[in-house]
């Protein structure tokens, strides 16, 4: 699990600083609008083709609850008709183009916007791509910058018939929230995965590579802390706050992707903080190996040194060495060298220093 | 003590993204339904089978106080009868099975949904699992998915006559919950237990595998801190809210039990801020030895080396080297030999660096 | 200054799990009851003997205000006075008894019990002791577990006739709680001089032993930062709740002895935090050793291990070496060695490394 | 990206402590006064002179919304001709010129204060400058200490007509908020690039030179944040405040900007994450080149000190020494070392110690 | 900038645990009481003498605003007059001479108490003392343990006849209180300029004596940081509480003056955040000088023992050494010597291990 660069999490494509406020700017990669227009109520469903402003208004006002669902923002034709044909605040509209955002509710009189991310595990690690909910009477339109397929089920489900389709906007918007929120648990699911398996290496061999991965994994989970914890928030407005659009049966429904954002929420806290314990292991694991190497040198050279030195004294030129011509000369040194290499054996043992293979096993 | 894989504590079980609001799924290896159902009131207390969705309305509805305890999901069928007959509202059923839960309470109209974290020392580990209470006029309802003896003790107190055959459901629902708050103190204590062993293991001899044990012990607390956090909110809002299902009477019962999650939550907090103060412990413990093994080496080193370079020097073989001649050479290399060592014993104990094991002690 | 294992502060004694509500154990080692039951008002001050439930129900009724002081539960019959007697709440006489609660002020009705922690310096370290003040119309109950002087002066006072004789019973109450506040500032300012001992250790000479002092400070300031927080708490909810049994005259004493815990509060948490910043001068003070060491190593080596090489290049045996037979080659070596080991020591010195001893002053 | 010295960000140029309140001093560096003075309404819009107290009476009583831009602030007179002549209070007037104040919004009866940071990268790194907003009745006047562009591009749109012309003085004082806000994001995007670049490097090659580099970067985050925190802040009151001078519709304008300021806060707070996350990667990578250094000595010594001890042996000159004078002797010293040197290296390579260069990109 | 000991901040001047509450103590060293009273309204301005009870009351009951300025406690004699000439609450009083209180502000019906703490740079560093304001009807009362000059200035300008002498009581008492505030700047500063010249003796060469000053600065920025954070929580209570005895305008003062305290807060919290990025660099620096030191010593060593080695196999003295005979023996070792080293030397600086000085610079 990989996130992408900073770059696409925390910058913001925004109009250049001076621009007039409701100003937006459409992304570099522009994929084409696709709109999928549904408008049901409790006895049909039908979906229809908006292709102009004047389609997009005779949609929205069509009887029953119209859902318009927006994929891709082509060259922005799509966002200047809602801001002109539903009448929607140019503030808001520019919170659609102008991503990220964080998650909010935002309030605009009889329109309500809510931002969301939705989260999704790509080729480059985890990727986060912002979803906008727009409201109004009698419509919800959702916007998504490329195409994915995060409403199919909801869709599916209106299209089936189950609920959804007798219940107004409120509910469509929660389900569509709900879509968002569950989108979270399998990449959690992941994010755990890949820390236990960090977990696994760092205990077992706490090699060098592990340190770039625990530090992706890290990032990741800050970015996906910062969506949570604004995600949070949102639904806490949207629960306490009265001009929130929600009628008191469907607030029990908010009330429970609040409680998944929670639950996404603590995860992520949790996984936080596994990886600054993970951190201590590794780096208390790199010094009990520079211990384990200096012990070894240690060893090797405080027998040998001295070792070297006894010899080196009977290689002496001096005309004068009477050991030199002692008969026991030769096994009096070999004598000398056992007792001093076993002394400092027994030394070492006692400090507790020896049988480094299994002292890391045992110790 | 340790803890189950990261899995079992923070990954919840959830109906695949997408599905329908108030969908739940059954755990893999699942139970079978086992329910022991009571009627009480002061005078009598009859046990009652349970074995279709009409028993367990009719017993829901019997006067007294009606105590439906469900140990294992089995086939869901028991979820099912209480959606249908008891007309619960589908997402508290869904919270009910999709585990773990948050502990919470949520407020479903005239029925209420507690859900909490039961713990116990199992084989692998401290291990979690989710209670969810129902409560609705007259009845109770426990579920846990596995078999367990958590409310073997409130069962006998009923069955004795003591003050709960007395009181309402209310106060059931109290016993309830301390009987689960009160499971963790005893392992609370096993955890003080091994921290206490792990302080004196560090303290005495920093070995390796005291590492994986702290980290272990981290992430047992971790755990148990977040959980008992959530339950103290929980208790939170049972206190202030006035939807929450207690009387008077009751609520100052409420507030004991919230009072021993409060002083569980200050216990595992303690302990996770002795994990800190161990982990560094053990980091200079470290340290301390590396500087030890350094200091016997560079003693050893700083001795031989110089030594070994003046017996060196008198190993050439130089024609004229009048050394070598002299009568007194030899002995004068020897009083050199013990000169140049003497000084650096005296230099280091100066430094402080010699009496390497009593200076463990000392220092 | 060492604080008592981890056991006495942390874990809670309580009846075991499934005990009914309001059940109390006893402590293991019971210290005989020793009750000393006090009535005053302006004009007289009698002590009465307490020996049975009557005489207790008796004393609590006499006219002025009676004070109750227990030391030592004994068999706990005195608990069971109280209760039975005085129709204390089960729940708050089982608070007494199953000790350490976290300091708090709860409201039984008529009845409010006080619970905080008084602290000392034992022969293990500083010792907390759970103070229990249950207080009702005309009557105030103190009971400690074991006897204890903390109550003598004011006990001084009312004999004496000061103030107090002329208030009630909530200015005894706050009175008996200023004294146990009181005795936290001889206990801190011990523990500030045990830190300003170990700061001047560690700046000095860092050696070992300074670091499990520090562990034991740590846990001292840990134990008493979680007193002394719930003590604030419970201050707070004394001052600001209506049901708290304070008169105004009175609670401006209160909001003195809120302001003494909170002094106390403040001192244990820069006390904390001078430990974190000791902990790193203590770590960077093992790395400095640590490269000192590895210098004089690196120096002493570094100078000798080439001399060594030149001196065994003329100890070699070849036939054809015609540097052994130059008349100045020996002198010639020894200009070498000079000329190599001054080059050394120059480029040491010029990076600094010279000097150590001075070095470490002046560096 | 550098910050200017601690003294630029942190230091507040006040009057000496004693003086009078609402005395103010003027910056050592004095910049000529620059007064650009607009009088807009939805029909009109005029530029006026200001060069006297009266001038600057006569601009803001006039019809419509002025706008007087000051930039440097002189020898201080219109500071003077403000306080005396629009009656603004001593303290608003000392908080523009005693930079640098927090943002905040203050309100003096009619007249309100507010101060903001905006921030460019300058010669010295990221550069803060203080902005003061005063509004009355009908007038706004803006003012910085040095001459800058921040506010051209609303400039721009007033003389160019837009939506700004038809709104009153709060749209006015909106719209330069918002082009301070919007200044952030440039800043913040190259301190992300910078980020970018020491991760790149500090992954790569953990050279010295990328920790003051990464000290310069926290110190710039931790400005902005600090500033940023304090810009939250004063949006929130200005939101909230019933006092604060927006009408309903450009609050809703200022809530966007307010969105603006917690989204760099945000980036802000995510980019000082991840300084302490390098920081951890820059530390550990530290460690394993020390771990890497140190295998390579242990190994070359472990090898060749037995090694030269084994012909330091048979360098010895005792004249009994049979294996001298045995045919293969020598041949047999070679095996020795030959096999020594392997099982060494054998061992070495069990241990994972071999293959260093392949090893730091395996390992 | 140093800090006096622990002692002086944290530990308070208290009577006897189990005094009577309202008893107070008086220094040790006890400052002379100097008393200076000054009456004045708009028209005029006496000095008066205070020599006793009576003088006191007199002064303070006269017509105007009476300010009575006590340096030393004497021998308490003052502050008996105090509390029985002027009937202020025995605790009030307490707090006076019980130094060191937290800054705060305390209502005793009619009368206030405003505690402050002001700071100055001392011969041993930073040095706080309390000051306490006691307000009345038509009169103030400051008090400061040891003479000092931090109301010279307000005193002047009453002398003088500014503002102040126009207004009551409450603008006197703001006046003291922003003399006291405006006394920390200098100090802020002064820490800060030891910081900037930490950090550049840090970058440069990170030596130990670096680190006792760092701690001590984090010391002075602690016992700052709580004295503010308390102001600041008094200054909020000033502005917040309705029986805080300010009038409409000064509380716009008052205002000001707690804008300077969350300034200064704000320096001191930055200040400390710098401490910690401080103390980072220095362990990364020290790291670093050990990884050099390692590399030395590891370049030299691994260099020179494997030609150590060689020339030692040349120096043994087996009968058959056929090298030894040959005529291009010595030579040909000396050629192996060469490329050994020369290999080794290639090896380092593939490895980027040579060029230590240029590298440390460079790399």
């Amino acid at each position: 699990v990989k996130i992408a660069g900073t770059g696409n999490v925390f910058v913001r494509r925004a109009p250049p600083p001076g621009s007039k406020p409701g100003d937006f700017v459409l992304p570099e990669v522009c994929h084409p609008t696709r709109i999928r227009a549904l408008v049901f109520d409790a006895d049909r469903c039908d979906e229809h083709r908006v292709e102009s402003q004047d389609d997009l208004v005779s949609v929205a006002k069509a009887a029953g609850v119209s859902w318009i669902d927006v994929q891709g923002l082509g060259d922005g034709s799509i966002l200047r008709w809602i801001r002109d044909g539903l009448c929607v605040h140019p503030l808001a509209v520019a919170d659609v183009a102008n991503t990220p955002q964080r998650p909010k509710f935002e309030d605009f009189g009889e329109i309500d916007l809510i931002v969301s991310q939705q989260v999704w595990v790509g080729d480059d690690g985890v990727e986060l791509e912002q979803v906008s909910i727009l409201t109004g009477p009698g419509w919800v339109i959702s916007v998504q910058e490329s195409p994915g397929e995060v409403f199919d089920d909801v869709r599916s489900r209106i299209v089936a018939g189950t609920t959804v389709r007798r219940m107004g906007c409120d509910y469509l918007v929660y389900s569509l929230l709900d879509a968002v929120i569950d989108g979270y648990f399998p990449v959690i699911e992941q994010v755990g995965e890949v820390l236990d398996g960090l977990e696994e290496q760092i205990t077992d061999r706490p090699g060098r590579e592990a340190l770039p991965r625990l530090h992706a994994v890290r990032r990741t989970l800050l970015a996906l802390h910062r969506v949570l914890w604004r995600q949070r928030d949102a639904f806490g407005t949207m629960l306490r706050d009265d001009r929130a659009p929600f009628s008191d049966p469907v607030r029990v429904y908010v009330r429970d992707a609040y409680d998944h954002a929670l639950q996404a929420l603590d995860a992520v806290e949790t996984y936080r903080e596994m990886t600054v314990s993970l951190m201590d292991l590794y780096l208390s694991g790199v010094s009990n190996r520079l211990n384990e190497i200096m012990k070894t040198l240690t060893i090797m050279a405080t027998i040998f040194i001295p070792l070297t030195f006894i010899v080196g004294v009977y290689g002496m030129n001096f005309e004068v060495m009477p050991e030199l011509r002692w008969r026991w000369g030769y096994p009096a040194v070999w004598v000398v060298i056992v007792v001093v290499s076993v002394s400092l054996l027994v030394w070492f043992r006692r400090r507790g220093w020896l049988g480094e293979r299994r002292g890391i096993e045992k110790e």
